[in-house]
């Protein structure tokens, strides 16, 4: 498969796997502190990363769980939610994403500490946080392992996702369905990368647990990296305004999940069916996982579409674009 | 100005000032009951709407308020929130709104009831509902002025709004303002629509009280309404990804408001103005009150931008684009 090298991902898989201990130890660590609600603070593509958590973690719990865009919640008035016995966690593969440091910053003057995720212990993240978990790779799947680890951990330490060590014990072997996986859709990624990657417009429509990762896609692979004009919508509100824009020669991206959000899916489905010829659907239900439990498919399903689009189709757009996904003309590249 | 008759605005502008007795008839009934948190239900432009309204709640309370899409809140599993002991505001102009019903039928399902605003007392809507608002001309700014009144007094009776007399005493005057705002704005508005009602690519930025209305217009005017292409994002998010479709040629229309959010849009605004030619700013700071005080201009912003971008611009750009506002090829014209 072009740009992916299969004994270097299980490796990475195998480290960021191996901080489960780290990870649950972080877990019963806040849980003696105590806390009385989770922030979660992130922002572009780890704001995208931690809303499918937050998502799932809702099914679960009825404790107030805060999804929080870093920039906005350093300038916002309405953050009275934002205490001492908040748990704060938040994440920065580079360690140095300027928005999350501020606001972990803004807590630490607040008296409120901080946990997370960067890539080593040396990251001006890692310095600011009481706790890091080092994730050295920082793709998007070893996140979202690493994430629900920590999510799901914290709810089995309260009582509410008693098979947490069934989960813990089985997601170590995501990465060698998500290579088989990738295997699978490689020809179909070429397929569509080749009919679509010089597309005008391109609308992408996800719901439920794959909104973060529709979001991420279009908005920091696509937008950012490929400077593909995207508009991404979840499918109900896709009725409500973005359906008028559908012609025959309009490309759709369906990006169907497993969750109780299907059904507002399927509805894009059979409506795009009809008003384009240019519809891709990726359905999670079509992509099986070996040796983990159906009741942890929802769970998985972000792992599984960021394998086939964030990673693989971005693979084959870069290769029909001629754009690499390594160049950006403005982000990070000065100060703005 | 096009499309806009002056005496028949400043009537509707009345009957719906007319209803106040009624909107706080029905906070101190609900008030009486009592609730625990407060669960408000729209889709599309009825969303969009509520968005500012509790964007400015949450200033002033530590209540929960939950914004819901209603076709996501009939599927999802995690809605322990909806309670007997919630109270469940919503509303639909046409009062035929599918989601919109389904919600509030799903809500009496679980012996919920459900309060808002629709047309007149006919529609399936209100004979859905416990207690209805009327809103007979329906239009943003009216909605915004109802919901409003609603909000605040529902948070005066739990003595968390004080000024809310004077409020309710000034915003009867918003109409004449947004008449004379308009007579401002409308010169500007019939340039704008000529330089780029027929741009095959638009980004819209907004944020805070005003990222409703942002959505609102990129999504339910200027996509379903005129058929045009646009991507709107937060001024926050900008910086996230789109910042790279930024080129001279791109137009960006950035709405300015004046809540704490304003810094992030002041970023949006300072990078733009380097990277295209084409950036139109609508400032809210650009447009007085008059007999309203300054503590509620943040309370106003959307209902300015509504009147300035939703009613003004759109007419104009009809007139640019030759697509009449009032001609849809889907949305509502068949099952789907």
């Amino acid at each position: 498969m072009r740009n992916f090298d299969i004994e270097k991902y299980k490796k990475e898989g195998e480290l960021a796997y191996s901080k489960r201990a780290d990870i649950e130890k972080l877990a019963d660590t806040v849980t003696a502190r105590g806390y009385n609600n989770i922030v979660i603070i992130g922002i572009g593509g780890t704001w995208a990363e931690w809303h499918p958590v937050v998502h799932v973690m809702k099914r679960y719990t009825d404790l107030p769980i805060y999804l929080e865009n870093a920039a906005e919640l350093c300038v916002k008035k309405d953050k009275r939610f934002l205490t001492k016995d908040s748990l704060v966690i938040t994440a920065s593969a580079s360690g140095n994403t300027k928005e999350i440091l501020n606001a972990v910053k803004m807590c630490k003057d607040m008296g409120i500490e901080a946990v997370g995720f960067s890539k080593d212990m040396e990251t001006p993240l890692a310095k600011e946080l009481t706790y890091t978990i080092a994730n050295p790779c920082g793709d998007c799947e070893h996140s979202y392992v690493m994430y629900f680890m920590l999510a799901l951990k914290l709810l089995a330490n309260r009582g509410e996702f008693p098979n947490y060590e069934k989960f813990a014990d089985q997601i170590g072997g995501i990465f060698d369905n998500l290579i088989r996986i990738r295997e699978e859709f490689d020809p179909k990624a070429a397929d569509i990368a080749r009919a679509y990657a010089k597309e005008p417009y391109n609308i992408f429509v996800g719901s439920g647990t794959l909104w973060g990762e529709t979001y991420l896609f279009s908005m920091c692979i696509l937008e950012e990296m490929q400077w593909v004009r995207t508009k991404a919508v979840t499918s109900a509100d896709f009725f409500h305004g973005t359906l008028e824009l559908v012609e025959k020669d309009v490309p759709v991206f369906l990006f169907k999940g497993v969750d109780e959000y299907r059904e507002l899916d399927n509805r894009v489905e059979k409506f795009c069916e009809k008003f384009t010829d240019k519809l891709t659907v990726i359905d999670i239900a079509d992509y099986d996982l070996k040796g983990i439990d159906d009741e942890f498919k929802v769970i998985c399903s972000p792992m599984i579409l960021t394998a086939l689009v964030t990673e693989r189709l971005a693979a084959h757009y870069e290769l029909n674009t001629g754009h690499s996904l390594e160049f950006r003309r403005y982000y990070r590249q000065f100060e703005y």
